[in-house]
């Protein structure tokens, strides 16, 4: 049943998701144009993503540090293509302490510039390799059109910045960082399946000589990047005199990467797993996993049935997040309500004839209505819950992937293609130029998310030019 | 012994300061003036304090939100004090997406103004009070004169803002973070003793009813404020709006409190414990609390040496934060260094002797040489280290405890405050006003740091005025 306030998929996906940003209270709109507030329950999502995230960067050899939130104009102008794609977005900080500065700063949009300027001056010897960072902060980008998380002029993400003595070091890392961190953390944690593979030339990021993503798709069809992944080689190294002595006492320039995932992770959270009741959260993210409902009329009733449920609180609290809801000023149903618009992922209800034959009812977030709840017994309930979350985070994932694998067309001529992007992904023979993609996007509005790294045996025609290929793409709309 | 490097506190405390921070790789210089770099080994043990802060503020009631880096610069003049304190010091973006800005905005430089746009969206009713809100962040103030940590441009920091349906619960919340997470904290993880009070008209923070502080003092008897707690009674309710409707139907103002500390911690961390042979850290704030350090000269005792050393890794490293540092490159005696000027607070060294006869050597870090230094059995390791941390972090307490209790003098004339304060804190009956404050400060370089909670029973004469007064206060030089 469509909740009030809450504008059904089918109707306006668009809109249904910003009537989920503002029903789940997760953020909400400031004074500063494009710039939003994260609301506690959205950030206390984005804590757990930081915290997951977090332990898998450290897990693989990255240590955190922080680096400025200015960059001088001139750092930004060293690397070519860089400047090229960052400096239609920044914002300029022309006065400081009621004074003009000698030299605008550029308030962050990305910091391999800032971050370049200490790593020459940390790296001396192959000794100093590699050197693997990672920095937490928010960062600024002028973006004309914004929406909640998706798209915000400022944002919070992680970018890590490392430099290596070879190529084939950094690369690896590059792939490491993909795969063991962002498509790991999306799958497993997230509960998003995702694509992985590398960017054409069009996409990828300026300065890079090769981009690797995650791509991801929503419930509308549309791919959504959810990491990024970039093999600098040495460009930035070059630009920002990043140099080291080799064991046979050679300067030679260090191979640098980057690599960042943001706040828009929780609008692909959003996109992927809610419907028209709500928000809908994988238990792994879910601020609150279970939350109980106590359900009485009379006092004698009340007292009985909180006793119950602070005890349930009490077990249940030791394994989850867990949240007892015993607010006296609003109906059962009214926090039935709320909590599912929420996304919390079990509700346990505790009525009288709970209390007297030991059990709950116990109420799935993802299988709305009847067909999710069921009477168990209060005995072990603990494994009970642990089970169902369990349950619900699989359940997630293989319902987003179904979902995709329904919405993911082999098209062999540009009319399919057309046809195919309209609903989802289109994988599609692909030979074609810089140019060719541009006319793509033109005609489509779709472009090329990934090559993925897993291609097909044989050859086939390119969708556009006919030519015989062997590599396939992904072709969508894209957030 | 000094340290190569290290400036002796005695010959020049300032470049003993900064020597510290770069020799035990804290922070480093950055291209923009007065913003500094903080290095994966000062970023950690800012991770530690963020970790139990965060817990102390969440078990208050408080919740985590993120509010927005820009402020409209007609936000910060609608609170008149606020503006007149701030506005001196903001850095301001004019242009943004290559196109001057109609309004220009100012990086935040403290968060009341942004937050309090949102609060009078969000509070409508007394049942939406208290609101307890936290934000970690980046904040910008343009000081002239920086040093890494205790004053940048750009730092990070904690801000509480909370709104309240009476003043009474407003003074409450604000005395219950100074006590319970500020001076809890200091005391306790960051082993500093601190004042706690109130500070003058002169001291309090720009727009607030009454500022309540924890003062620290630093090894060269100067002052260093260790957090702030401003009761901001209803001037930016009044400013910005923010009113409720009370259980009898009225529109009254909230009233707010805001609070904060920052990575000047860090600078206090290090000015409080440290040597003249580098840091030395509180083990609860200690990135590595434990180093193995293995001693070998042959391959035979080289491998013996190791495989004990792993063992007890693997022992230790499951309670303590331990590092083996089993480079091959250099000799124990650079490791002991290395440790020692970056803080470590315990040294295990295994040497072929030990693993014959089942011992390793223990040094503490807070008592350098051969008196910190003992052998004792591997069994039993963990308790023994235990206790040896527990006893490390008491001692820090104490010995600063001391220190200061023998740098504050009781002053009773103008001349002896004059001394006292070359050397430390004075403490001094006081019934100036603003300007007589302002006088002391120009004759002496000392302020009143604090209005100490803790007061006399008897009446004294006011060190300066004479007027016979019950207040005492505490003068000091101050960071």
């Amino acid at each position: 049943m469509p909740k009030e306030g809450i504008t059904p998929r089918s109707q306006d996906y668009s809109q249904w998701y910003l009537d989920i940003v503002e029903k789940a209270v997760l953020a909400d709109y400031s004074a500063v144009r494009g710039c939003m507030v994260i609301r506690p329950h959205g950030y206390a999502i984005w804590e757990l993503i930081e915290r997951e995230l977090d332990n898998r960067i450290k897990a693989t050899g990255h240590v955190n540090a922080y680096f400025p939130l200015f960059i001088p104009m001139s750092f930004l102008q060293k690397e070519a293509e860089h400047v090229e794609g960052f400096a239609p977005e920044v914002a300029v900080v022309t006065h400081g302490g009621g004074e003009q500065l000698a030299e605008p700063l550029v308030v962050r949009p990305t910091s391999e510039a800032i971050i370049g300027h200490s790593f020459a001056k940390w790296i001396k010897s192959w000794r100093d390799l590699p050197l693997l960072i990672n920095q937490w902060a928010n960062v600024v980008r002028w973006e004309m059109r914004t929406r909640p998380f998706l798209r915000t002029l400022e944002f919070l993400w992680q970018e890590g910045h490392t430099a290596h003595a070879t190529e084939a070091e950094a690369e690896e890392e590059t792939l490491r960082i993909l795969h063991e961190v962002y498509a790991d953390f999306a799958e497993n944690v997230m509960a998003i399946p995702v694509l992985r593979g590398r960017k054409t030339d069009k996409e990828k990021f300026a300065g890079a000589l090769r981009t690797y993503a995650i791509e991801a798709m929503m419930q509308d069809g549309r791919a959504l990047q959810a990491g990024t992944s970039h093999n600098l080689g040495q460009n930035f190294a070059r630009a920002f005199e990043i140099m080291y002595q080799t064991p046979d006492n050679r300067q030679e320039y260090v191979w640098t990467t980057s690599w960042g995932v943001s706040t828009r992770l929780i609008g692909a959270l959003i996109m992927a797993h809610s419907d028209d009741e709500g928000l809908v959260l994988p238990p792994k993210l879910a601020p609150v996993q279970v939350v109980i409902v106590p359900i009485y009329k009379s006092d004698a009733e009340r007292s009985a049935v909180l006793e119950c449920c602070h005890r349930l609180k009490a077990e249940l609290g030791g394994t989850f997040r867990t949240k007892l809801d015993d607010r006296d000023e609003v109906t059962p149903g009214f926090k039935f309500n709320e909590w599912e618009v929420r996304g919390v992922p079990v509700r346990v209800e505790v009525g009288p004839r709970d209390v007297q034959q030991a059990t709950v009812a116990l109420a799935r977030r993802d299988v709305p209505g009847r067909e999710g709840k069921r009477f168990v017994p209060q005995d072990g309930l603990v494994d009970e819950v642990r089970q169902l979350l369990d349950s619900i985070q699989q359940s997630l994932f293989e319902r987003a992937l179904r979902f995709r694998e329904e919405h993911t067309v082999q098209v062999s001529s540009f009319e399919e293609l057309k046809q195919a992007v309209e609903t989802g992904f289109a994988s599609a023979y692909w030979a074609g130029s810089t140019e060719d993609e541009d006319m793509v996007q033109a005609e489509t509005r779709a472009t090329i998310r990934v090559i993925p790294f897993e291609q097909p045996e044989k050859a086939g025609k390119c969708v556009l030019t006919g030519k015989e290929t062997t590599q396939q793409v992904i072709f969508a709309r894209a957030y």
